[in-house]
């Protein structure tokens, strides 16, 4: 089954390296996508992004990083995913999560979203929690890889 | 009795219009409100809504459409509606419902609020994934009525 | 309209005399339904459940208070009454209501289930922790009408 | 990929069988456990319970049905199933799910659960419902299977 | 500031040690009181679940254990404990403690409920998750100290 | 014990009246720390804020009110405080607080976080309710005091 795990990885965190280094084990192919919101301006751009989402899972040989465009569904279908993987932390990452699976269901019948409950001990992480860390200069090692917490510390720096 | 159902509308959806449905079949009379916000710049202005919700419920004869300013409970007192109805979808929705109901009632003890359950068909429907959607290009007719997708398509296209 | 407030009133509680006030001053007619249920063995009698709930709300003209039997949507319909009447304090109450009032919908159209937000000082209230308390000993005057308290002492005494 | 579905299906519903559908179009071998619970008397045997579930899913070519005992992750690594796969209706159940997921990676880390999201129009539905509903005679086309139903209707009948 | 930490310690696990060890660390004195409660029968008699946590406090000087009986507010004002410490999990913990805690201000002013959070790496662990999987032979490294679960799984095994 | 009551206090509500004073009850010494928060501007400034804070707990001999700024963990350290507490309303409120509580303990294990329960009366204020009623002219002397009441009006005054 080959699988996609869309998101935005502004940057990276260990509990995405986490998850798909989960779905590495369980699944014959994993597109880690990061999927464009033109809405939305970012701290790193997408090459960055995806530069760095590769360093951080390069010794997984199943599983290929992609920029993703358009209506998530629709970029699922075309690499062929007929599968949607979602990591979930808590009650209000689900709520949301559920209202997504069920308006793609409804968009195409043919792409499932599975969900992943994230491992306890990463559940305190996101990219934003990061970035906000980031700007105080607090000490990132329990949140992303090392040569992300250095890329982070230089954009976020407050002069 | 006569309710007001509050709301943005920015646009109406299918899930607003199975609400709307529902009241005018339980209750004497339906006042539409959609209430100006002067915070948030909206996709469509109020002069527009007014007519996608007027063209969405021309066939029920006890339900009429305004403009509404001010406190939501304020307007409704001066509407001569006791009561507010608000549809819930899920446990964040009704979180913050209940926080606003409770506030109203401290603000003005006459105005009761009483919630509807959203059709679980409908669940998934709310006007900022219509609107999201329709910037993708994505087919709407299981989120909005035909003629809301039409014109939610040329406000949404990206150029 | 004319709208059923099911329960199991074992015993009635401030904050259901609370709910009922609220449903006598914005409903024509009320009816408080001591909903029978084979399944549970309950402290108090359906008779006396009757009479307590009957002398909390004397007070109220177009309140009558019957017990019920079978599928509570049935009950309602029998009763002439197409809404349900449901107070919600919390999430964990929601979550069950909202079943419950899906189900309904299902099982006949024509009822609807209306919800109204328990006021926030009696959201600590419930027939279970009332008659625990009462196990207790402890001093129910914000939890109970006192002649319903002294009931209930009498049920729970721990000999 | 094989994949355990486990549960108790006390009787099989609606619900189960629309997502036991879904994961045979995804994965390619799916096992669904009817889970011995020593401490929970049912209200049908082990072997009915196998038998309705088994007359429900004839027509999936992947699908095999068997009775399943002991820990659950046991018992899907005996079965050479490495993911188990759940529904999820509504937040309660996830927190019930998630704290059972992640006692069950700490249990054997070899074995994932993977969610599925109930579809809206089957949220409503559970074994539990179903037998209460079959205690009143109520109709239950919209629950379960109609040879379901007949047996249900003859156990849970009130004399 | 002299705390009690309540519960019913039916075993105590090791989510329980790390709250009582964190308490231990903030507060002067932590009285932790395992509660009677007449309606439930437990898996050890309080006598055993008095020594098994005892057992595994031993070295927090500043810590206590002693039987409670009655209402648990009552206990704390009479072992002049003027604040509850309790742990949450999960939303559906926070819930009924929430629920819990405002009851107990209603029943006595004077005594405040704090809340610590769980342990991520413990969320998953709870007395009776312990004992159903003891019922299972699993191991319970992770769950309970090594000497509770010798005795759990004496307690719990099925013949 | 030492603890500190950190927020944005934009601006103090008569809900965070309530908790300071509950904290003054209990703990030795209560800091209300005001957190500058670069990313959003705020209704009153820094200095605004602090004066009205103080105004409103002048009444309370063991509490100062301080502008903080960095991490809270780090800030709280350097005021030789250990334990932050924190007040929650509802289960949203708590989601965020869990995840932050558990972020801040990765950052500093030294650093406790205890919540309490804010009393059910005043749970549906907030400071951003109170801003957006001010806005309307609505009546605010159930939300803030009323010499913030003042101010408040006059810079959500629409022109």
């Amino acid at each position: 089954m080959k699988v996609m795990y869309p998101g935005s990885f502004d940057p990276i965190t260990i509990g995405h390296i986490d998850l798909i280094e989960r779905c590495s084990a369980k699944f014959d192919q994993v597109v880690v996508a990061i999927m464009l919101n033109d809405s939305k301006l970012g701290t790193f751009t997408m090459d960055e992004r995806l530069e760095l989402v590769e360093k951080s899972i390069g010794h997984l040989k199943n599983v290929e990083v992609v920029i993703g465009h358009g209506l998530t569904v629709d970029f699922a279908a075309k690499m062929n995913c007929s599968v949607l993987v979602r990591g979930i932390r808590a009650v209000m990452d689900y709520e949301l999560e559920l209202q997504q699976a069920t308006a793609n269901r409804v968009l195409n019948p043919n792409v499932e979203t599975l969900f992943l409950v994230a491992s306890p001990k990463y559940s305190y992480i996101s990219s934003s929690v990061a970035r906000e860390l980031a700007s105080y200069g607090a000490d990132l090692k329990d949140f992303v890889p090392e040569f992300v917490a250095k890329e982070l510390y230089e954009r976020m720096r407050r002069d």
